[in-house]
C-alpha cells in the first residue's frame, strides 16, 4: 500500500518508501513485493469519464473480451490448490475421508464441492427414481417414500454444521503434530439443509408405545447403519434433500440423507434407504467398532452423540507465517451439536489472560460460528488459544483434563483447547497448552 | 407411498391398493407410478443386524463399491438440468446474463455454481498476484492495494442478496409469459459474503471534506463502472474476497468485488479494481444508457439504488403442474434492499384474502428469505400470489400500480405482485393480476 500523490501526474515508477504514518496497518508489514505499475500510477490520474480509463497501461484481461458464460461455475484456476485434504489418494474408492481446508476458507458456509467426505464403501450413484425411503419397524403403518412424494412434503431449512466423531483425534498423539488447521479440524462443515422433519414421517408411520430407537441405513456398498434415539428423531432431525440450495451432492448423501443436528457425522445417514422403528439399538458395525470411547479401566462408553462445544483458530496457523510485527485479525470457528455458541475467548499469552471475540452474527444453534478479535503483535513469540463456552454452559477443556478421561489412544469426541505457538520470527507452530 | 404391513412375510409383490386414513397427504396424489419392488418388501422384514441387510433384491448400487473421493465436488448426474438460465447462448462471450434456477432450488443460498451472471464484456481472468484495488481522486493519501494486502485486514461476514436492476423486467409485457420462475426472476442470489468494510479503507486514504461520491471501476474488458454515493460507501459495503466460504468465483468479480447490500446489481462492480472519490456522479455508460427509469413526461430518473420490496412464489410455479387435489406447500423468496422482511402475506384466491406465511429464521436484513405456506387444493381453479412488506413498511404494490409510474417499455426494477393460476387439471400458469 503506497502513497501515490506525488506521482499523480505521470507514468514513472514509484519510489521504494513507505508513508509514515497513522494508517490501520503498520507500514512495513503492507510492504508488496512488486512496484507498483506504471499503469496503475497512470489509472491514478482523476478520471472525467470512466469509460475512457482503458489506456495502453491497463492489465492485459482489459484489453481483449473475457471468458464466456457458463452453465454451472467453477472456481477460479487461482483457487487450484484449494482442495479436499485427503486420507488416501483421491480416486481410490473403499473406506476413507476427505477434509474442508478451513484454513483456506472464510465466513461459516462450506461450498459444497468442499464438504468434508467420511465414505464407507464410496459414493454410490444412485438413480433418484428407484430410491426409496422406507419406514418400518415397530410401527402401525409401514411406508415406503420416493423422492417425489418427499418433495410434496412441507419443507424447513437450517444452517448446521456435520463433525466427524474423530475429527481432531490427532491431537491425542504424543507430540503435536505440524500441520494446517484444515488437516487438524476438517473433518467439519457447515451447510444450509433443506428437507421433512422426520417427526412428520414417524408420525404418519404411527410409531407404537414400546418404539426406543431407529435404525438408520443407507444405500452404499457398507449399508453404513446407526442406531438413533426415537427421541432425537422426533426433535429436530430432518430428512435432508437440499443443500446450500441445490440438491444434496452425491457424497453428501443424494438423493437423500439423514441430519440429526449436533450428533456425531456418522449418524447423519447419507443415502438414506431405510429407517427401522426398534426397541433396542442394534449394535451396527460402526456403533461398536468404531466411534465408541475407550476408558481408562477397559471399558467403552458407547452411544455419545451431541459433539460437545468446541472451537479452532484458523488465521493464522500453520503454515500462514507472520511477515512482520503489526495488526493482525486472529480469527476461526466455534461450535457447539448442543446450542448456540455463548462464547469465545482468545488468549494471546497461552491463556495468561483471555479477551472475549468479536461473533459474527447471526449466532445459530448447531452452525459454525465464526469469531474475530483484532490483535497487534509486537515481535515477541506468542501462544494463540481459543477457548469456546455454549449455551448449556458446555467449556472447551484444556488437551490434558480431556486426554485424562480416557485410555491412551482413545481419538474420538476431541474438544481440548488448540494453541498456534508464533515465534519471533513468525512462524507458525502447533504446540500443546 | 403404501401400506407395507401385511405384506412383510413375503416377498411378492405388492398390490396396488391405496391406504386410506389420516395420513399428512391425500393418498391418491402420492400414488408412485410403480409397484414397491420385491426388494423393498423383503426389506421391511425386521433386521435384527443392520450389516445382513444387503441381499439378492439389494439395489444395483449396493452391491459394488461406490464412487472414489474427490478434490472439488461437483453435483449428481441426475442434476444436470440445473443450470443457469441463459439469453445468449453459453460459449458466447460478450454482454448478457444468465439466470439462476430459483424454481429447482430450495432454502436460501444460492450454490456458487449457478450463481447469476450479468457481464459487459465477457469474465476476465485475472493473476491475482497482479491486480491491485486503487482508491485515488479527492483523497489525502491515495492507496493501492494488492490482495494479500487485503487480506490482513479485519474481516466481516454477511449473507447479501445481489438483484440486477432488470430483473423481472418482463412484466412488462402486455401478455403474462409463460416460462419458469426462474426465468422470470432469476437475476437474484443470495451468498454469505465475507471482505473488508469499505469505510476502513476510505478512513485511511483520508476522504476529503467536499467528497461526496465514489466512482467505481472493473477490471473487465468493458472497464465497466458506477457511480456510488458516499454515504453507502461509509455504511455497510464491503469489500468482498469470499462467497460462500471460498474465494469469490470468476463471474462474480475474482479476485475481489465492490459488495453495496441492498443496491441494484450492476453497481456491486465485479472485478474492482478503482475506487475514484469524487464530488459528483461520473455518469457513466451504464448509469445512462442503462438502469435508469423512463418516466411517462419522457425524461428518466437516474440513480435509484435500493431494490424494493418484492417477493415470488416458486412452488407451485410453471413446470410444475399439481398432480391432484391435496395438501401442497407454498414456498417461496421474499426481500428487500431496505431492510428485514416485516412478513409475506399469501392468497390463494386472487387476492380476496390473504394469509401471513411462515418465515425461515433467521431472517436478515438485505438477505433472501424464504417464507411456507401450506395449501389445500381442492381442485378448483385457484389463483396465487404473494406480498411482502419489509420492515420500513414499504409493501409490493399491483402490477397495475407500478406501471403505471413509467412510460410504456421502461423495465427496470419491477417489484409489483406476481401470479400463478392453478387450472382445474393443476396446470400452472403465469396469470396478471
Amino acid at each position: 500500500m503506497r502513497n501515490l500523490e506525488k506521482k499523480k501526474d505521470d507514468n514513472a515508477k514509484l519510489p521504494e518508501e513507505i508513508i509514515p504514518g497513522k494508517g490501520l496497518l503498520g507500514r512495513r508489514a503492507l510492504l508488496r513485493g512488486a512496484l507498483l505499475s506504471a499503469g496503475a500510477a497512470a489509472a491514478s490520474v482523476g478520471i472525467a469519464q470512466a469509460d475512457d480509463s482503458v489506456g495502453a497501461n491497463a492489465p492485459e484481461w482489459m484489453k481483449t473480451p473475457g471468458k464466456p458464460f457458463s452453465a454451472y461455475g467453477t472456481p477460479s484456476k487461482g483457487q487450484e490448490k484449494v482442495q479436499r485434504i485427503f486420507t488416501i489418494a483421491p480416486g481410490r474408492a473403499g473406506t476413507g475421508s476427505s477434509r474442508t481446508p478451513l484454513h483456506l476458507l472464510e465466513g461459516t458456509i462450506t461450498p459444497n464441492g468442499l464438504h468434508f467426505e467420511r465414505h464407507h464403501n464410496g459414493v454410490p450413484e444412485i438413480d433418484p427414481a428407484q430410491h426409496e425411503l422406507l419406514i418400518h419397524g415397530i410401527v402401525k403403518r409401514p411406508l415406503a417414500f420416493s423422492l417425489e412424494t418427499l418433495m410434496r412434503y412441507p419443507m424447513e431449512t437450517h444452517i448446521r454444521f456435520i463433525e466427524c466423531s474423530g475429527n481432531s483425534g490427532i491431537f491425542n498423539q504424543a507430540q503435536p503434530q505440524q500441520i494446517t488447521a484444515g488437516e487438524l479440524n476438517g473433518l467439519l462443515s457447515c451447510s444450509e439443509w433443506t428437507g421433512v422433519r422426520l417427526s412428520t414421517l414417524l408420525a404418519e408411520a404411527e410409531v407404537t408405545s414400546d418404539a426406543k430407537w431407529v435404525i438408520a441405513e443407507g444405500a452404499d456398498a457398507a449399508a453404513m447403519s446407526r442406531s438413533i434415539p426415537l427421541e432425537k428423531c422426533m426433535d429436530d432431525a430432518i430428512i435432508a434433500l437440499f443443500q446450500n440450495g441445490e440438491a444434496i451432492r452425491p457424497e453428501q448423501g443424494y438423493p437423500m440423507r439423514l441430519l440429526l443436528p449436533g450428533f456425531e457425522g456418522n449418524m447423519n445417514v447419507k443415502w438414506l434407504r431405510r429407517l427401522n422403528v426398534t426397541d433396542a439399538p442394534v449394535n451396527a458395525r460402526d456403533e461398536t467398532s468404531h466411534y465408541t470411547e475407550l476408558m481408562p479401566g477397559g471399558k467403552a462408553r458407547q452411544f455419545l452423540f451431541p459433539q460437545a462445544a468446541k472451537s479452532a483458530i484458523l488465521k493464522p496457523s500453520f503454515g500462514m507465517n507472520l511477515k512482520a510485527p503489526g495488526l493482525y485479525e486472529i480469527s476461526g470457528l466455534a461450535w457447539s451439536g448442543a446450542s448456540r455458541i455463548a462464547k469465545v475467548e482468545v488468549s494471546t499469552n497461552g491463556g495468561s489472560t483471555w479477551t472475549i471475540a468479536a461473533l459474527t452474527e447471526p449466532v445459530l444453534s448447531k452452525a459454525l460460528t465464526r469469531f474475530r478479535l483484532p490483535w497487534q503483535w509486537d515481535g515477541h513469540p506468542s501462544t494463540l488459544m481459543s477457548r469456546a463456552t455454549d449455551e448449556t454452559g458446555d467449556v472447551q477443556p484444556s488437551r490434558g483434563d480431556w486426554l485424562a478421561q480416557y485410555a491412551p489412544g482413545q481419538q474420538y469426541h476431541f474438544n481440548g483447547i488448540q494453541g498456534w505457538g508464533i515465534e519471533a520470527d513468525g512462524t507458525v507452530k502447533n504446540v500443546y497448552v
